[in-house]
């Protein structure tokens, strides 16, 4: 039996793998004359099926339930890139008794002292915009770090810096000047461990934004990049992509409308979408999302403007020349996501749509808890 | 081996049933001199023991998942309270061909001839403050889709009504009218359906909000609820509840801090709390939820502010006359959370406090999906 985006029972998360290969393939082609290794973070996907897809080689993980399940398909090659919390250093010692090279990420004295003790190797999180952790590349701290990670027999592989501002530094010129700030601190983080004596194998930038806006790449040595192979709204608000890139869409079905009010309401809620509402903050506010029809074409002006746990409210864009489309009990549309990692963590598989963008071949999982 | 809060690695989710106990019959001998049925929801907690803690009885679901589940558990008294999508009544006939009697919504005439084709009972939903779906107690409609139903075949079970816009409705006056305006809906609307001839054996209102807060229930016949088995901040905010009122909080690990910034970083961000931020349209916005010492004490003004996928910042509430409070690498942290449903739907499992606060004596198990 053939099945197509019409018989999955609805809500559900539908993947268009050709939308991913042509985003992998612009980013790699983008990072190929920059000299340096792309090293995919598959914390948006969670999947081993899109990790291949991505062209598997080296990856970053946000958990060691990834770092697991990826370790025991066979990769060799992981970050963790989520600072490390000591009383999970057992789990990261099994995988390494394993062969596999997995390397933790640390910026204080006490996890340096933690991680040295096991003879982990660790890379440094450095600071480039304020984001969240690490430290700036003039902070002192930086060699006392190193050093206590040494002294009590860890190795220092290197650093590793995310622009995590780069989400919200709209315009070619913002995210040029984020990818070479990021690029900056890193390679300054780096030669100041090496004056201090420290080899440094590894500097390691990334975010999707600046992967996809850098120009130079001198002193790097990878980067890391997660969002690209689906993509959404989020990104297309800041131009590092547009609407057709969009890989994953939620599909829902019509369950009733509110002419009064100018509603058409579907059974795809914020259990299926997630609660991120990452455009908010950005020029254009995409509700909880873009809304196509069951064959991906766009609804000019259509979104889905507001959420329970198991409705979504559909209406226009305020101030929108269009009128709201005709969509009947059962219908089935398709949700374009603001956030692709927060709304694929809703679902526990994909539907994987075939070249006819219609049927469904393949049902990949997701790796899912920490 | 004893298993306390310091030992699953985090994020992890922490319940603790003596909460639950006491909100269960908080609103078990409030609703029962009102005369009516609680029939739980259990779109919250997702949880067979989690029902069972709260006295199971009938029961109102939110996905046939959850139908399915509890059927499966021996539940053979359920309303699935979201719109009923024409494909998913395959699902419901075979419940309902094994004994289950599961009872749709519907608010139009196409949906309501597919149901009756089935020989399918519904509630027809009434709205009673604009707040998604439902026809108003006056819509002629109202009528015709009984009608429809019934003349498909199909049983008119009743009507049900759900005050969604409560839980904006802050204060014990405005949470009163909110329940006053959802009962007189519901009995407006069975009113008009038994003087056009339909028989109408339930009369279903609820909320958590208005199920705390109505104090006539004339006319209705039972009371839908989900949140109050586990509260949050959402709730505290509107004063249905107090923080301590709450039984579900995300245990965390602190992996870092920002002097500069005034910051706490830890491993749990969005993808355990979720990206609900609830409390931001209330009068005190609760960033992504407060912050609780392991033992459960809250730490005076320190708020979870800012989160990535697996990271969390913790910093004190603009204004607050405290310190940041001295919380090293590796010790652990519970966030209390804006809105329960969103935050447990992000977790597998519940972590099951026994009485002494401490100890972990059971991993409850949610069910998940469509």
């Amino acid at each position: 039996m053939i099945t197509t985006l019409d018989d999955p029972q609805t809500p559900f998360l539908a993947l268009d793998p050709a939308i991913v290969a042509a985003n992998v393939r612009r980013l790699r082609s983008r990072l190929a004359p920059l000299g340096v290794t792309l090293r995919q973070h598959v914390k948006t996907a969670k999947s081993l099926d899109v990790a291949r897809l991505a062209g598997d080689g080296p990856i970053t993980v946000s958990t060691l339930a990834e770092a697991e399940a990826f370790a025991a398909a066979g990769h060799r090659d992981i970050v963790y890139a989520v600072g490390i919390a000591p009383h999970k250093l057992d789990r990261v010692c099994a995988l390494r008794d394993a062969g596999v090279d997995l390397v933790v990420l640390l910026d204080t004295p006490e996890q340096a002292a933690e991680a040295g003790r096991r003879g982990l190797p660790a890379l440094i999180e450095v600071d480039c915009d304020g984001h969240r952790g690490g430290l700036r590349p003039d902070d002192p701290a930086l060699v006392h770090v190193a050093a206590a990670l040494r002294g009590a027999g860890g190795e220092v592989r290197g650093v590793l810096v995310h622009a995590g501002e780069s989400y919200f530094a709209a315009g070619d010129n913002a995210l040029r000047r984020a990818a070479e700030e990021e690029r900056r601190a890193a390679v300054e983080a780096a030669g100041v461990l090496r004056a201090a004596g420290h080899p440094v194998k590894v500097v390691s930038v990334g975010s999707t934004p600046t992967a996809h806006f850098a120009t130079d790449l001198t002193g790097v040595t990878e980067v890391r990049a997660g969002n690209f192979v689906f993509f959404d709204l989020v990104m297309a608000g800041i131009g590092v992509c547009t609407p057709a890139d969009l890989a994953v869409t939620v599909v829902a079905t019509v369950i009733g409308h509110r002419p009064d009010k100018g509603w058409i309401l579907t059974d795809g809620g914020w259990m299926a979408t997630s609660r991120d509402r990452g455009t908010a903050r950005q020029r254009v506010d995409q509700g909880y999302g873009l809304v196509a029809a069951a064959d991906g074409t766009l609804l000019p002006d259509l979104l889905m403007t507001d959420a329970s746990q198991e409705h979504g409210i559909l209406s226009m864009r305020p101030g929108s020349p269009h009128a709201l489309p005709d969509l009947p009990v059962g219908v089935r549309v398709r949700i374009l996501p603001n956030h692709a990692c927060a709304t694929a963590a809703q679902h526990d598989a994909y539907h994987v749509l075939a070249d006819d963008g219609r049927t469904i071949d393949a049902v990949w999982p997701r790796i899912r808890g920490w």
